[in-house]
């Protein structure tokens, strides 16, 4: 429905939108409270210097324009409509727009998909006729869009924002004026903001895509309820963050909304799991609270990146310092002391009491020159990353000078970050720090907080480059058992079949064949050699082993005859409507760690890989992580390591550890074979077992669902 | 060296403190920006009532009041000095005040413990002159105290507070100033405050036990970097909780301060454990960031406790509602849905658009009528514990109007919280939301974070009455046991007389005895009946499977002499100089869960008892939880579902739960056993064996470690 997504299409489309040289207001109006009057009042008082067109047939001049009936009565081209009307009137005020060859529309009333299956229809109608004439659509049900370097206030948002260079993208219309409104207060200079209502046209992917290339944006803030294309996020996200900091708010985290899954990680995989994933990769700081928004947006858009963890305290009490340092651990940061040579020179410029540890306390009657004495050491001393300067109001301590003082003294080597706790008393104190573009914050629990923001972000830069290993498979042979699968649909591939796939892509299965007849179980068993072990083989039995469908170390031919009737009589009687395919007899696996190595497709994010320590690591302590397929070896071990019980693959008293480089690499096939089939839409190999570093890992069992065929 | 703590000696000393009839200023100083000046200021401006007595011998007025040369020229007795002399000058100061018959003294001045063993020195003098004359002491090294009842200032603040019902104490004059100045901001009335400085008499324990008694105060925050006396601290809480919140921030939380411990309880025991289950048991809201300790006083101080934990959200906009949605079911509570007589009810008065579902959402254009309706509705649902209310600046919104319509309809039933989203077009609501005393929040997380607090201390409130069960135990036998170890300095009781002890307290411990000899062994083999386990008993090996010191399932004589000398044989080859007194030949215990119960003696909190499942769950995943003894069956039943892995004890697919009042008893008989004796330091059962309901668990194996004797 929407047009073609070349970056280049989207960039030109897009500077229309926020840089039209024309802009239309259809269904403005001369009454103030009304919608179509703040919108036509914005963009006349906040200096647009473009054309302006209000389209009103019931007034002749507005705000001392003139006034059209129509945007057709207007007579030239227009780049930009702004559409308030009424809902029913909206395809009426579109249709007269296309005539005057718009090229973006601002959709701002509401009463579309957001109010059901009629609202949607409607919806439909308006993205349809855009896309007919070659229109690209903001909204419907949104606040608009504001463009600072344009002074472009398209929008029904109180107030035309300082220009600088954040650029917001918000789901909610309502988040977009709060943000509006504290950006404001803090003095964050704003460069565009696009309020994308319904995203029946341009979504947060276009704008990623269009920030990112846009020069006057120095750093993206986002808010999303939901994310219309997975895959295009990911790499307009990671597109995006290669260039500049991309901090999101994603609402809607825990309203639970689970599929019905068959497997472990199906089941494993919350609301929430893919979208974390997806933020990991692609380099997106998530912000988890509508305040640490600004937080994290304050010290990334201010100061430079952190070259590393260690973070300096420098305060005037000894108990915000704890405070801090307190934060600092938590955060997994590091409170690093002070190079013994700046510890001395430092002492030279301090009270003989004063601390010159860190957190460095420059004590209650500090001065500025105090503040800039450690100051100067901290940005000296390589074994400082990041610097942190609380102030409490005390009875010599002089907010302003001392927010002066620090600015004059900034050499930007490394980011430093402010919290001048209290009030009304330290309120000058602020006021300056913000003027001179030092983030500033409420406590030092937030200032911390935004250090480890900018921390992560400056180590997904410095990430080594992402190499996905492609190993040599038969992809032909896992083709035909999909494809025969799925026209017969026998979507739920059991062991049998799913070990033949596995093998095609390199995994090690133990030997073994289905036999039909006691007699085909002995002589396979013959074949193997003693002991084997035993299976049903059903497409309607998913845990075999509950109901006594397995049976381990049979030792010999009379014991294999004997287990094959009394398995298939005990599953009858169990499961009597079960279609039994026979008996898999197999060579015993040897001992090992069990692991569980599974994929769940995520509907916008694709297959979704799983790791996790078997058993009850994965059924009792949910102990599991997950990453988005395709996945290097880098990131296959991160997996591993992020688990909590990371310690047992790596040995511990009494046992020795297990070959982890073996289940990375598994990681990875897996990632490969769920990329080649999208077919496959769940997986577990479960337990995957694990031995000594040299040995080749065994697929003890394994399951899969296939999607079933598209009708075309 | 502190005076008799009975609570009518402290609460009468400390009114002296906060109410005296006079105060004396020594040191009191001519020159502004002098702590001595600041102090006699702010007692002469704040409005103090009694009498004022500056001392000082460099002249004879001083802001218009007689001056004294020293306080013994006044003539007269008083109440109360305050301190501001230099550090050498203190003791002469106090000399004199003493004289005068003081009741208490506060000094402001630093330079003791806080620099090092010379000023710890001299604390000490202050100390015992102060006791010595029955004079309480504050500080030294603190801000002072201030009482707004009385309008007595006697700090160096630069402000003082509106009058109100939070009482404040804490150990860091720079957080008292940044939480007055922080109060103000906020219009929260504060009742008292006491700058404890280096706690050398007067401590968190007078305050909270005296604050507790205080009418005037209806809330007690308080900040604290240690805590003197734990079990007194304890008591204390507990009985202010029981009347009226109580609040406190703990900071130094993360600086490990390990002391070396032998068990896995003492190693699992992190530097915070002991606060946190301290806090707990005594019920105090624990704060874990410096925003969090006003954001719970505003809440707690200002509206009544919620009944449950139903929190309804009412908003103007869909995204905030879904950040405040994610944020209560984060915090464990619940996004209920309206009872469905409220919805029809509701939906008489609000658009036809309008969600009527939990969040309520009245719309962008909302006025103050829909908030009130809805408010209404919510309150007057039986189904809802708990109401937040949100509001975006819109185009139609009214935030004063809104703030005080609400504030007109509250019935009081249930609490109410707001967020007002924004900056400076919030303001004006926000200010008449801190008018009429509705808790207002920067953002809906922090708002829900109040609720959540306030809810936990509800449910505190409501916990069932504590009943410690005395078990019937033979302490006689334990005392003998732990008497002569100590006398012989064998601190480490090992797993023959360690199950010995468990056993006087009514553990079932498996048959077994030591053998000194491979003939022995075999004669106590017959007698318990194979198979046998066999354990190296040695005061130097602790473990002992380590290093092949364990054998199970010994099955005949021949086999039990030959494994007698051979475990000798290795152990004298692994460790040579281990004292070895022989082996312990034991009953096999029968399968089970193996967990472990512990115990840890925290400095400061006394026995700290823990819990966890054996094995990986506490070596690997750390699941364990930790209570202060003595302890409840209800309690410990809590403890055990507290561990990320009680569905382990419950049972699960193809497992059987255990006996789970069979744990908590056990950790009920530790906690006698380890309250009976405080030479016990650390304990450790592990494996505890336990089995299905009904079967008694089974000691597998015990440590202990007990303290040296003291010298007199």
């Amino acid at each position: 429905m929407s047009l073609p997504d070349t970056p280049q299409s989207n960039h030109a489309s897009l500077e229309k939108l926020f840089s039209p040289n024309s802009v239309a207001v259809i269904g403005a109006s001369r009454y103030p409270g009304k919608v179509g009057h703040d919108v036509i009042k914005n963009l006349l008082h906040d200096g647009y210097a473009g054309e302006l067109i209000p389209v009103n047939p019931a007034t002749d001049t507005l705000l001392g324009l003139a006034c059209y009936p129509s945007l057709v009565a207007y007579g030239k081209e227009v780049d930009l409509a702004i559409i308030v009307v009424p809902q029913p009137l909206v395809i009426a005020a579109l249709e007269d727009a296309v005539k005057s060859k718009i090229k973006a529309a601002v959709v701002i009333t509401s009463g579309f998909r957001e109010i059901g299956a009629e609202g949607f229809q409607y919806e439909r109608q308006v993205v349809e006729l855009c896309a007919r004439h070659g229109v690209r659509l903001l909204g419907p049900n949104c606040l608009g869009i504001i463009n600072t370097e344009s002074r472009l206030n398209a929008s029904f948002a109180p107030r035309m924002p300082e220009s600088g260079g954040i650029s917001i993208f918000s789901q909610s219309g309502a988040i977009c004026t709060a943000m509006l409104d504290l950006a404001t207060g803090k003095h964050l200079g704003l460069a565009k903001l696009a309020s994308v209502g319904n995203k029946a046209d341009i979504s947060e992917v276009d704008l990623l895509s269009y920030f990112a290339h846009d020069e006057q944006t120095t750093i993206i803030l986002g808010y999303l309820e939901d994310i219309s294309t997975g895959d295009k996020f990911v790499k307009a996200a990671e597109e995006a963050a290669t260039k500049k900091p991309v901090i999101i708010l994603k609402a809607g985290t825990t309203a639970a909304g689970l599929r019905a899954a068959a497997s472990h990680t199906g089941v494993l995989a919350g609301a929430d799991t893919a979208y974390a994933a997806a933020f990991t990769r692609s380099g997106v700081v998530r912000a988890d609270t509508f305040e640490s928004l600004f937080d994290y947006a304050s010290a990334l858009a201010l100061q430079p990146l952190p070259k590393g963890n260690r973070v300096l305290i420098i305060t005037n009490a000894g108990g915000p310092g704890t405070i801090a340092a307190d934060a600092v651990e938590r955060a997994g940061m590091c409170v690093a002391p002070l190079n013994f040579k700046t510890s001395v020179l430092l002492r030279e410029h301090l009270p003989r009491i004063a601390s010159v540890d860190n957190p460095i306390d420059v004590l209650g009657d500090a001065d500025p020159e105090r503040y800039v004495a450690a100051l100067v050491s901290a940005q000296n001393d390589p074994a400082v990353d990041a610097i942190l300067v609380i102030l409490t109001p005390q009875v010599m301590t002089q907010p302003a000078e001392t927010a002066m003082a620090i600015a004059r003294n900034l050499d930007g080597s490394k980011p430093v970050v402010a919290s001048f706790m209290g009030g009304s008393d330290v309120m000058p104190g602020r006021r300056q720090l913000s003027a001179v573009g030092l983030p500033d914050y409420d406590s030092p629990e937030r200032a911390v907080a935004a250090l480890k923001a900018m921390y992560e972000y400056a180590a997904w830069k410095e990430r080594p480059p992402r190499m996905v290993t492609r190993f040599r498979v038969n992809k032909r042979r896992v083709e035909r058992i999909i494809t025969r699968r799925q026209r017969t649909g026998r979507l739920r591939i059991g062991e049998v079949k799913g070990k033949a796939v596995l093998n095609a892509y390199g995994f090690r299965i133990p030997k073994g064949s289905l036999a039909a007849s006691p007699e085909e179980a002995v002589e396979i068993a013959e074949r193997i050699g003693f002991p084997v072990a035993m299976k049903i083989v059903s497409p309607d039995i998913i845990r075999k082993s509950d109901l006594g469908g397995v049976q381990l170390n049979v030792s010999d031919a009379e014991m294999v005859e004997d287990m094959y009737d009394l398995m298939m009589l005990k599953i009858r009687k169990k499961v009597p409507q079960a279609k039994i395919d026979g008996i898999y007899v197999e060579q015993m696996v040897g001992k090992g760690l069990e692991v569980i190595i599974g994929m769940s497709r995520d509907p916008q994010f694709g297959p979704m890989l799983m790791f996790g320590l078997g058993g009850i690591f994965v059924e009792v302590m949910k102990d599991v992580t997950f990453h988005l397929a395709p996945i290097t070896e880098v990131e296959a071990i991160q997996m591993l390591k992020s688990t909590r019980s990371y310690a047992m693959l790596e040995g511990r008293r009494g046992h020795h550890g297990v070959d982890i480089g073996a289940i990375a690499s598994g990681l990875q096939r897996i990632s490969q074979l769920t990329t080649d089939f999208p077919q496959i839409l769940e997986l577990d190999i479960n337990p995957f077992i694990v031995g000594d570093v040299g040995t080749d890992p065994v697929v003890a069992d394994v399951h899969m669902t296939l999607a079933p065929v598209q009708k075309a």
